[in-house]
């Protein structure tokens, strides 16, 4: 993609790309391109059938009965958790879907804290996303003894990280300009310290290859509905490395992760293995739904994702680059750093954002400046990235340099 | 019902009954006799229709799109909760759709502590609902402060509420016997001694009128998949009365209760109102079954509801009475202090409710010894039980008198 100079170029990558069957395992409306299934992954045509199953056999003819049995509703859980691992370098009984991201960040940092005891620091980026920033506060401020959040700039976590660190938490990429933290190199530096790791992998589960147990990452979460493409009503899921999962507990102990539901005793055991780190009923209908999402990226393989989300990313960069003046790049130009999107920076961002999706293309605007586009690698292609870059070099260009942005996203 | 000779009888009553209509808005499977509607409600038809248009207009063709606007999914847990709201006596704004039912309480019994402060002890029934138990114990134990659980036999809870009782927390309808708590008597007894009360409504809300704000409640969460009829994935909810929500705070404090979550601001600041109740994103598949469900009931009206329930638990006693030798009643006799459900006590419960459902007659079998059958006024018929009454007589009488029942349930 060195020289893109008509549309044939893109098309023929796209020709070339052992992906491109994926994209009809997705529903996607009409004279849109769709840059945003770093927000809401794109819907399966699987889900369709699976759900009608769901409704008209399991649920309508089966009622109650669909719970049990040893492909009952109640193994789901399990099973989209064992799937999940398959993704980001985890094994079967190390992942388990429940509950949402926001939940289970809760559920780990109290059990960080729990298996770390003395240590008192949960430590994390400023620049987090900010409801992981919200829940660590939550825990600092609920779980008493004096836990607290400490926030530093990216560049100066790994020094930041001492003998008072319980946890340090992290989105694996960060949700405005998709730059990637050195996994590897966070976890081994926590670990110098005794501290434990806790990886946010929202934005890189399904886009990218992550490799916790390779890189000795302690716990995780992440959500079903962006790249894993399992819908907005998809459970999330959290991983705890099985050296851990003997000595793990978490605050919210409710009858799914006790040893025997159905038992009905009145005190709380906490079930063997990951089922600890479940709480209430599952919600079925959208463990359906997420097991059809990540059965299409199990399909495509992550290497081969990442391989053409970096080609995708690479090449929406230089096609801005060349035809959209006044775009500033915010995403890292080297791709072994960046996730599968691309952002840039421009004053009248949102104004951008908001011409373009009048015109069919769907990326997002970030306060207070960043233009967002998601590139999911299954159902994305070249030639969407040519069609949109040309309808955002004339809204940029209509866009002017508009005046400067305040911190609220105005101007 | 005085006399029930033959089937005519409660034909008549079926034909007599104005809520007859309403089991047409059901998928119920042929050949099932279905008395576990306490367990998972069945399927509303109009899900099917729903589903459809969520997934191919909502999720697959407007994608992103769709969260946003003034009837976009991010209104979906207010609305939904404030259709809650109008089926357990509380108005507009102080019910929230989220989560699932211990998720919620354990947001709640750390809320109560917090609006309580000085006292210590959450008090609860020894026979609670097991997860209701767990989460206290969660509670207690993670909170720290000294909270802890003081459980008592349901005859001795108004007596043991006192000075250190933060908030007394209870199911209103028993899921082994289905008696009834008196919600207004025990408001009382709390309010006089300054304690909070917190109500678990679900296996109520749907089956019987509550009157959360008449009967001067605090907090009260609840499920969606028994007698709301939400389905396997239905979201809970939680109630806050409005005098509370000023000085109501929560651990879970994910975006979705920050008062802008897209401003994406460094600290959490809760939302005005029941909204800070939320934490994570909602699940939208999930969210509009649950509020088709939620229809369905307010279609049929509470009052009528309650005047059907009570005379299909009067039925199913008497006709039990004559008809099953053997069996003894677990629920109470008056039907003022009971639920929508019949339980009955049996040494060889277990067995005898595997051969019913193996002829088609679905209820549940709880330890040790508990038969169960829940009569959702909704599309329960006089003649199922009738029906199912014939084959219990016979499947009790083969069952013999069984031998002693053990603690686990085993004989």
């Amino acid at each position: 993609m060195a020289i893109a100079l008509t549309r044939d170029d893109p098309a023929n990558l796209d020709a070339a790309d052992p992906l491109a069957c994926h994209r009809d395992d997705f529903d996607l409306p009409d004279g849109i391109i769709y840059l945003d299934g770093n927000s809401l992954g794109a819907m399966p045509r699987a889900v369709r059938s699976r759900l009608a199953q769901v409704l008209d056999r399991e649920w309508g003819q089966g009622l109650i009965r669909s719970w049990s049995g040893p492909t009952g509703w109640m193994s789901l859980p399990a099973t989209v958790g064992d799937g999940i691992a398959g993704l980001i370098g985890a094994e079967a009984g190390e992942v388990i879907a429940t509950d949402s991201t926001s939940v289970n960040l809760f559920k780990l940092l109290a059990a960080a804290l729990q298996l770390n005891p003395g240590r008192r620091a949960i430590l994390t980026e400023a620049a987090n996303f900010p409801t992981d920033l919200y829940i660590a506060q939550g825990v600092a401020a609920w779980m008493g003894d004096g836990a607290r959040v400490k926030t530093v700039a990216r560049q100066d976590l790994a020094g930041a990280i001492d003998r008072d660190t319980a946890v340090v938490t992290l989105t694996q990429v960060d949700y405005r300009t998709a730059e990637l933290f050195d996994m590897a190199a966070i976890n081994r530096a926590a670990r110098s310290q005794g501290a434990l790791t806790l990886w946010d992998l929202s934005h890189s589960a399904g886009a990218e290859p992550v490799d916790l147990n390779g890189t000795g990452a302690d716990l995780a979460i992440g959500c079903g509905y962006k790249f894993l493409n399992g819908g907005p009503s998809a459970p999330a899921y959290l991983y705890v490395a099985r050296r851990h999962q003997a000595q793990f507990s978490q605050p919210l102990q409710g009858w799914l992760g006790h040893e025997a539901p159905f038992i009905f005793e009145a005190d709380y055991r906490p079930a063997p293995g990951i089922a600890r780190g479940l709480c209430g009923t599952p919600p079925l209908l959208a463990m359906a739904t997420l097991e059809e999402g990540v059965a299409t990226v199990t399909a495509a393989g992550m290497a081969a994702l990442r391989a053409k989300s970096t080609a995708l990313t690479s090449c929406l960069i230089e096609l801005a680059a060349r035809q959209c003046r006044g775009l500033a790049l915010a995403s890292p130009r080297d791709p072994a750093r960046r996730g599968a999107q691309v952002s840039f920076r421009h004053a009248n961002a949102a104004r951008i954002m908001d011409a373009l999706i009048a015109r069919g293309v769907i990326g997002d605007f970030r306060k207070p400046d960043i233009l967002r586009f998601g590139l999911a690698p299954l159902y994305t292609r070249f030639v969407d990235l040519w069609d949109a870059v040309a309808v955002l070099a004339d809204v940029v260009a209509r866009a002017g340099q508009g005046n400067s942005v305040k911190p609220d996203g105005t101007t």
